[in-house]
């Protein structure tokens, strides 16, 4: 399994800072959306002109004019953009178009998607590289989690990475191991460690241990 | 009717300029999703430095993190953030507490919700100030048109302010008086006008003549 961590809670500055120390280190780091909601894309035009081989996510969580914005953020630098799973099929399609002309790739974020297995499997037919069950951060309060998400949509993925997010942490390892998705996503278990690099690779091992 | 302009397709120097063009002309001036992608809230909070008295719309369509992400708009200066109708509950409500912490306001927009009725309703009882009906750019090329779906949520929204959004143009005008939302927002067909500023005193003076 490979591990994507999620940054939020810090500035553009301590986020590239962060990336340096975390380059060879994470398969994917997450710029995450308050970050691009304050700043822009900017901050992942700087981890990537930084660290060009890092592989970055830009959490765009894109909802309409698919080609646009995804086009910016490819152009940006993201290797990786998010869309999300309840938008219109021509969003999801504009952003993979995005994808292919950059020789980049999209992730889709399936928060808040009622018929999880069906829409998986349209989403699966369109192209999509990564498809991420995602429990809400404001949903986590209400106790849920996205294991049963990740059982659901499993059996229905058939060309798509998987991937799980939402309050993932170390206690979730062995139900992770069961689930085998492709990608795991972690954001405040590991940030908020004394040491963040020893955090993800404490993660990295256990989840391929 | 109040008419909202979304500027979209220009730069955040270019929107700068359009801002002051229109100050005193226009109810509401919407920075677009895309600009925001670009170059986060930096573009609302200049706008809000230089024309305090325009009212700034961020459409920031916040999916989750609803405290963080709107606290982050109205401290950037957003008159008016928005969130989209089909987060969870306490994404909405996370908006809604930090507009009342900064006197601002919150719009939901109802872009893919399904059950518009039903959740128009939810959210009336939220103290959400505006539900808009939204079809989406990319869902206007399958001939949608967001003009049912504010028949159908106008009958069940009681408190909140009532808006339409999506390929909004002079031709439905007819058709928006007979429907009287509170608020119409038009994007393309005022910014592709050779003159902005007259193409949005024209609509205005139409919806209200």
């Amino acid at each position: 399994m490979k591990l994507q961590i999620a940054v939020d809670l810090i500035t553009g500055v301590q986020t590239l800072a962060l990336a340096g120390e975390l380059q060879g280190k994470v398969d994917i780091f997450e710029v995450g959306t308050p970050i691009i909601l304050r700043d822009g894309l900017h901050t992942v035009t700087a981890i990537k002109s930084a660290y060009p081989n890092l592989t970055v996510l830009a959490d765009t969580k894109i909802a309409d004019a698919g080609a646009l914005e995804g086009g910016d953020a490819f152009a940006a630098g993201a290797d990786i953009a998010t869309v999300l799973g309840i938008a219109d099929d021509e969003t999801i399609l504009g952003v993979v178009r995005a994808a292919k002309a950059h020789g980049k790739q999209v992730m889709v974020d399936m928060l808040q998607v009622q018929d999880l297995e069906g829409r998986a499997a349209q989403l699966d037919n369109m192209g999509v590289d990564y498809i991420c069950v995602h429990t809400a951060v404001d949903a986590q309060i209400h106790g849920k989690s996205p294991y049963d998400d990740l059982a659901r949509i499993s059996s229905v993925v058939k060309q798509a990475k998987t991937a799980i997010a939402g309050g993932v942490n170390m206690a979730a390892i062995p139900l992770l191991k069961q689930l085998a998705p492709h990608l795991v996503v972690a954001g405040n278990s590991l940030t908020s460690a004394a040491d963040v690099a020893q955090a993800v690779m404490e993660m990295q091992a256990a989840l391929n241990n």
